[in-house]
């Protein structure tokens, strides 16, 4: 699957699950495959963010896409994240995952150390010049350094081989800025959004799809909601967005990223394991309630059974306030016990 | 000009002409006033964040809208920026407006200190039980504290004043989750957004409308993209919403806000004056070369001529790396005479 | 009060009592100055950020201005808040401060709108060129736009009136390199600190002194504090900044700014009344707490009663992992009572 | 080198020579450790974020160890980096260079993504519960998710093997808090400061030493201000401190960390070769500019010889303001050209 069209639709940044040492589950892994294509998502994105690629070994990286390639053989693109320490590295991530068929590579910019527009773009420059491979760029501000509108431009301008921009801001002024300096001199450069809770916008602003962390747990939704977009159905898509919004956010910022994504997918029926990010106590408790919050939402669209304890109906939802009357309530009690 | 439909369409934020003394240039503000009626902007929004109203005394704030509703004379509907020094003084402000007939007042979450979500409901609360007319929130959290989506939906329950909300955080995903915690129970309540570069999104994911600065300057183009928008002419609104994201990231960026939108409104024919922020000697030189490439961009649409010196064609464009050469070269050379 | 001599030791940012209909409450305003020049602070500093200028009228801060001189008569140095709407406000309000016999004004950086360097530069400049009375300097980057080194040595080289600067950034490095910049061509420029939590270290590593909120609360502490600074008491500095710094935290981090000042110094005797800024229900149960808090940390030092419920030992404090694990509790709880 | 004793003075973050091939220069390394060695520093911290140790293969971090302990033979105790993908590969790091002799290891909190105090506490207590090592704990919340007062109260509580604390937030506060919440129980934990333009107030106000990147660079002068502030001599530890944050933000700011430093360590003699981050053509022009600024700094203090084209005196300085009107004066000549 090498062929050079445009890079469209949705492609998906897995989970990887593991097994109950925390190994690499290769038989969930290959299943899980399936189970998203099966599901409509046009491609799979392998070492992403949601992946949790900064926590495997170079070498289990490598098997996750040899694993994946395998297991695909070509009914779906997949962009392999193909970050590694330094640009050596890199390359020679990209020259194999090449050797393996992948259609792109996806590169996230230098992280730990924040670096300037000039330096980012000496790193992409080193690494488009060298790579046997289609690159996708990977901006992710939140995490990495960020890679500015000119640096964008220039690296397109520069790198036949720098295909496509995958941009997690959700800033869609920024996607405006980009694609305005791109795309006259490079049409067939792909923009994706990472950003799920802004999708539509993002794809009715000009966008060619997107890398989105619900189409692994909802690919149906995410396919759908892209499929609205492109056929300009935008009072159905709108009412779909904002679902998708939703359970993005109770995904998001309900647990440590990207556990919110783990628990869900367990409901989904795959067994993903446990993270290699070891969980405090109070984790344990609070993911058993992000977990019925999830199933609730599931439940709604039916992708998932209704907790043992029922879901709150809309005038049953605890609400912020609640909660803090609620601490107000303990913590005078406990000052009257004299604990407090 | 007191009913009480739903705000809708693009109000327009204006900037206040000053005379050669540096006082409100009534004459001026009157002509404006005509101008941006004519040229089909559906509400007028003075002492807003673009009007500069913390630049003017309490007085003239109230002179602002005492002559601009004296020379609408209810063609167009009126939102008042209202917020004064505390409570009291706000209701006040508030009381007065509605004597002259504003369809509601507009109220920026209290600034300079960054207050906590529960003091942000305090603050609007007290207003709300004590004004006479109807409020939008106002909330741009790059300038004040910023008003939470709890906020926001605990507000709109309790409160039958508030009746909308001007969000200038340009960030969508937010926008779907105000919608989304409020529209359910008050279907009348109105969404604007206050951030031109995704006026299209916003409106495509929900909005009412918008308070918008390019609609001071060039209110045949926003409020044309509005009109796209509403009639789901998603091509041609998506071209349109590239050019005003261009203009208006040149207002925005160019020059200290909101100089650059007062640079281009003279360029259109209205005498604005000069800031009352006084300019140092190298903004006076900025400020020429702002000025030519907002002439450029607004002679392409047939807004303004071209300035004297012509306007580059696309090649000929000055880019940042070109700028970055020429400041080390002369740096370079400046050091061989021994000047760095 | 208007010698020349430089800006030094601790300056009081005082708050303003309030009556029960919400005026400035004169009798307490002048029993409180006394208070505080009893205490042995080294100077007063009215309509600061602590002294909630921005919920003044223009004319109410005139008019603790007027007070505040009059109660004082020259017994201590008065450094006077001066910011209004615009340069022509803040040159005016400078005049009358001076024909009050202030020693000095100090002027905040334009707030609200987010000015560059050259427009902070600028406006000081024009107020500086103007002003009748020596100025200040006012840098809060949290609340304001900040103002850079080159900036602030700008403004030192051109302007004799500005004589100091007030920093309320907290930061060690920013502070030494405006005095590295600044203090070789002015050797009588003063540099004052307003972050308590960093007093000590602040003094030691060269500044004059402070704008402390702390001494307008713990008068006896702040200045105990600088005087073993200026003396080279390192060891027993360190252990009163350490106690400083737990009292300023509680102050400041429990409840909005400056509500947490406002309820320690009730506990001393003042009669501070209530806050302009109104308090939801929640806060109110909220300040209580506080309150419990402030009277046990300010009874340790000898300055309050202990309150009603008697003082948490060290093994008895609540921490912030048993308030979770009650929080989880609580939701557990409503949970299976269907509410949750 | 296992000694007990607790973590004091300074350690030394080092930059790891590399060859013309990018190769780890052992010989280079080996002599520059023993330079170290020579001038004083009191330990060596390899594979920290001076030491880009994230540019780097684990292989090639266990090699650094390897090549540092066997050249340092226990002259002085080694702070080993040892984070690595997750807490299973960071375990056996600290397994293999506790069999190596080092003192203990350092290790950064999670980075890339951003924690919750929960998950960074659960990171730690994993890896603490099965390190045969001495633990110091490492926050840079600039690069890294942040370790908060509460996390490292509770991991030293929990934790004997937990010893220490770096911290290069650079916050004096944020230090006072920690020592505060820690010290009394565990008397000798050790708190390092990893942020040299504050490292003499650190030091006044409880630190028992720093990890400072100066210390590679000049280890004369951080070590001479290190015993300055131990004999409490304030005033010459003073203006030591004013010339070491004025070298230190030279290093720091005027290229991509680290290169500042690896520029001046070259003036010192050291041939640290190339960094892994390739360099665009701006840059490097960039690079040479630095580097004779840094020489002049280092040749005011007798550590290095003047470049060839001299060294400005204070007032042939280039100023910022200089540099913006050549600019103008450039931008306005291309634009009579027709270029901009």
């Amino acid at each position: 699957m090498a062929s050079a069209g445009k890079l469209q639709g949705i492609f998906t940044p897995n989970i990887v699950p593991l097994d109950a040492r925390g190994e690499i589950n290769e038989p969930e892994l290959r299943r899980y495959t399936d189970w998203l294509i099966d599901r409509g998502v046009h491609g799979l994105y392998p070492n992403g963010s949601t992946g949790e690629f900064t926590r495997f070994t170079p070498e289990e990286r490598r098997r996750i896409i040899a694993i994946m390639t395998d297991q695909t053989r070509g009914r779906v693109p997949i962009l392999a994240g193909a970050a590694e320490a330094n640009t050596r590295e890199t390359i020679s991530a990209c020259e194999y995952y090449h050797s393996l068929g992948v259609r792109a590579v996806a590169i996230v910019s230098p992280f730990y150390y924040k670096l300037s527009p000039a330096a980012v773009y000496a790193y992409f420059k080193e690494i488009a010049d060298h790579s046997p491979v289609d690159i996708t760029l990977y901006n992710i501000p939140m995490f990495a350094s960020p890679i500015d509108v000119p640096t964008v431009q220039r690296l397109a301008e520069e790198c036949p081989r720098v295909v496509a921009i995958k941009d997690s801001s959700g800033d869609l002024p920024h996607m405006i800025r980009m694609i305005q300096a791109v795309r006259p001199n490079r049409p067939e450069f792909a923009f994706l959004t990472g950003w799920d809770a802004a999708l539509m916008p993002m794809l009715l602003i000009g966008c060619d799809g997107g890398t989105n962390a619900t189409s692994g747990i909802v690919p149906e939704i995410t396919r759908k909601l892209y499929d609205l977009c492109v056929a300009h159905k935008i009072d159905e898509a709108r009412q779909l967005q904002y679902k998708l919004t939703a359970l993005f956010d109770a995904m998001l910022y309900s647990a440590d990223f990207p556990e919110g994504f783990r628990a869900a997918l367990k409901l989904r029926g795959i067994d993903t394991g446990e993270s290699r990010q070891p969980y405090a106590a109070e984790q344990h408790l609070q993911m058993e309630t992000v977990s019925d919050t999830l199933a609730c939402l599931l439940a709604e669209e039916g992708f998932a059974d209704e907790p043992v304890g029922g879901c709150p109906t809309g005038a049953q939802k605890v609400d912020p306030e609640q909660v803090s009357r609620i601490v107000q309530g303990v913590l005078a009690e406990l000052k009257q016990r004299g604990l407090a």
